[in-house]
């Protein structure tokens, strides 16, 4: 190998509007390359305490919250790991390929999964919850999501949590897509265990899983009959770490905690709830223009996310083509459909950092040049002007 | 919440000369604050191939590399979850802290493990997994660690390795804190599955474990009966990810991979040869100083690691009160023991970026300063003064 054959990294400018990763806010960036400190030292501790401070702000819950060091589906697996021993019999909630993720990962920890599959692109009727639980009263744990993303959903969560607590079983929530960018409330809500990603609507880079914990799952995990299979990814021994006495664990990853915890301040800098609002607005002015242009919105108005908005790729066109053309010419990242929508939905992520109108404006823009060259004819500026009327009946501060 | 109660990251200058974390060099701290793209983009898979290649020269493979997203505890626990089934027995050398938590994740994962134990802080000799071979002829695979970090011991594995494959089985070692500090040839060691982390001799942040998989071993891990019961950790879907066809798997930490790529860029530019001979003089400058001030090296000198080098603590010297006092008056890190070590003994390491001869001066100036302090006469100058008359005997350029 001769020196430097590979030279400097190089990277090309995207705007990010897929499902996540979103851009990242120059100030976490930054914050990533803050020399690091060893992961026992005092000083270190400190800047945990902070994170679990903040998450527990943002999770609205005064139980316990932490990092798992890895991505979202490793916060997902954390806790399904956690909170599931081998031959315990769990009801799954599925209404999108990341609930099928669940239920694969529960198959491969021994779980017996009772799945309850409804509708890809609507909200979960509890009804179906219900029903499984009269079916299963021996549930030990119940597992949904709230907004799924390859969905486009926001599931309600307050009467499946009645439900799961009335049979005695503890709540799992993925609040990958939501927190943040929808209202989360895990104490009120009485969810066992949440987890989330810091690279949707909290602006901040991939690779970690913020999670919370009730009391009620805690106290589960460090009692249960036999120890979780992975050490890794258990819950008790990272809230060891976590906690006043920060027991030796893993190394911990310093410099993406660092670049979560700026995230984190950054979202109680700008306020929880004008998040919230800011991606209701730029959402807004996307379907605007969206609808402006004649395409198809398949999710029900009451049923979709903010966050994420799935289009139907219009009957004759090729997906990749189109997505390939707009990341070539113009840069800006959409997302594909996955599972039961690949090849016929596009979705676009307005989250965080990526949550800001200039980029409504882009991909509109970059939508009415693009598809009359696949064969779908649309107004020119129709999305445009559509969307900027939308987006001008509100200040939308972005920080 | 009010704003801006948290205010902005603050983090204390450190010099990092414990177990890992090191310090991290300004160029790959840089890289992590490059904005970022999405995980699927083509501009990223060409960055992992990079990666990729640039780990195959590194571990001297033509086999598989790739990197787990999770500390080198998740790449410890992705190569035994994707390895080992339930029952399968498992031989395990044993002479550490860290030899111990492979016992415990394996015995999680349910295999029937066999534990060689021998003494901490020397090599294990091949006549004992011998011994232990005869014994459990049905022996499915068999661990060791090639630099044991908390015993700071290098164990050859040549021999064991010729007697693991003589037995049919797999040879899993853990090469965190040899990757790049000392001689590894993965292919001619005939090794099927090696994890590192970046936070040592790579000079890079912690946080991820890249990882070298033989054929053989990936070949088992895509036909054995079940399926790893971590999906997140299991080897055949990361593997499949950083393949040719991509495979959707989890979210790929995006920052962290540029800083990992660009840590590996700068060994390939220092030459990886070069910078095993970094480790090799800069620890031989260190061991003179100490030796100098009369402090005790307990592991034999043909067995030590140059990466860490561990110290006696003196009769009657508390051990944590001259650490704390090291960090705080000079802002310097040197790690405690673990286990067996735990109290008695300290460890310097002088890893990747913190491996540099001032390094070497200044932490010998501070135990000359401090261990009088505590009881420990030394005669003042001694220590820098030996060191670097050994350091003066070699030209080593740090990049």
């Amino acid at each position: 190998m001769s020196d430097g054959e590979f030279g400097p990294l190089s990277v090309p400018r995207r705007m990010l509007l897929g499902p996540g990763p979103t851009n990242v806010h120059p100030r976490v960036l930054r914050a990533m390359s803050t020399p690091i400190t060893g992961y026992l030292d005092s000083a270190y501790f400190e800047i945990l305490e902070e994170i679990s401070e903040m998450l527990q702000i943002i999770y609205q819950t005064r139980q316990t919250t932490m990092v798992v060091a890895a991505s979202g589906s490793g916060g997902m697996e954390a806790g399904l790991n956690s909170l599931i021993e081998r031959g315990d019999k769990v009801i799954m909630c599925s209404y999108g390929h990341f609930c099928d993720r669940m239920i694969e990962m529960a198959g491969r920890l021994g779980a017996e999964v009772v799945s309850v599959r409804s509708e890809w692109g609507r909200a979960m009727d509890p009804a179906l919850l219900a029903d499984a639980i009269s079916a299963n009263p021996d549930v030990k744990l119940v597992t949904a999501i709230h907004a799924e993303t390859s969905a486009g959903v926001l599931q309600p969560l307050e009467e499946l949590s009645r439900l799961t607590h009335e049979a005695g079983a503890l709540f799992l929530v993925d609040m990958v897509t939501s927190l943040a960018g929808a209202e989360v409330r895990f104490d009120d809500w009485e969810i066992d265990y949440a987890y989330s990603g810091p690279q949707k609507c909290l602006a901040g880079p991939p690779g970690l899983s913020p999670v919370a914990v009730s009391d009620t799952a805690l106290d589960y995990v460090r009692n249960r009959a036999t120890k979780p299979s992975s050490w890794y990814l258990d819950i008790d021994l990272i809230s060891r770490y976590w906690g006043p006495e920060h027991v030796h664990h893993h190394t911990s990853p310093v410099s993406m905690m660092f670049g979560l915890r700026e995230a984190l301040a950054m979202a109680l800098e700008e306020g929880v709830d004008n998040r919230i609002k800011r991606h209701a607005h730029t959402a807004a002015g996307l379907r605007a223009g969206l609808n402006a242009l004649g395409l198809n919105l398949p999710v029900p108005a009451a049923e979709r996310l903010d966050q994420l908005t799935v289009i139907e790729v219009p009957a004759g066109i090729d997906d990749n083509a189109v997505r390939q053309q707009i990341l070539n010419e113009y840069a800006i990242e959409i997302g594909r459909g996955l599972g039961e929508f690949k090849g016929n939905k596009w979705r676009i992520g307005l989250m965080g950092e990526s949550c800001q109108p200039q980029n409504v404006l882009a991909v509109l823009a970059a939508f009415e040049r693009v598809l009359p060259l696949h064969g779908f004819e649309v107004a020119a500026g129709a999305g445009v002007a559509a969307a900027s009327i939308e987006l001008g009946k509100h200040e939308i501060p972005v920080p």
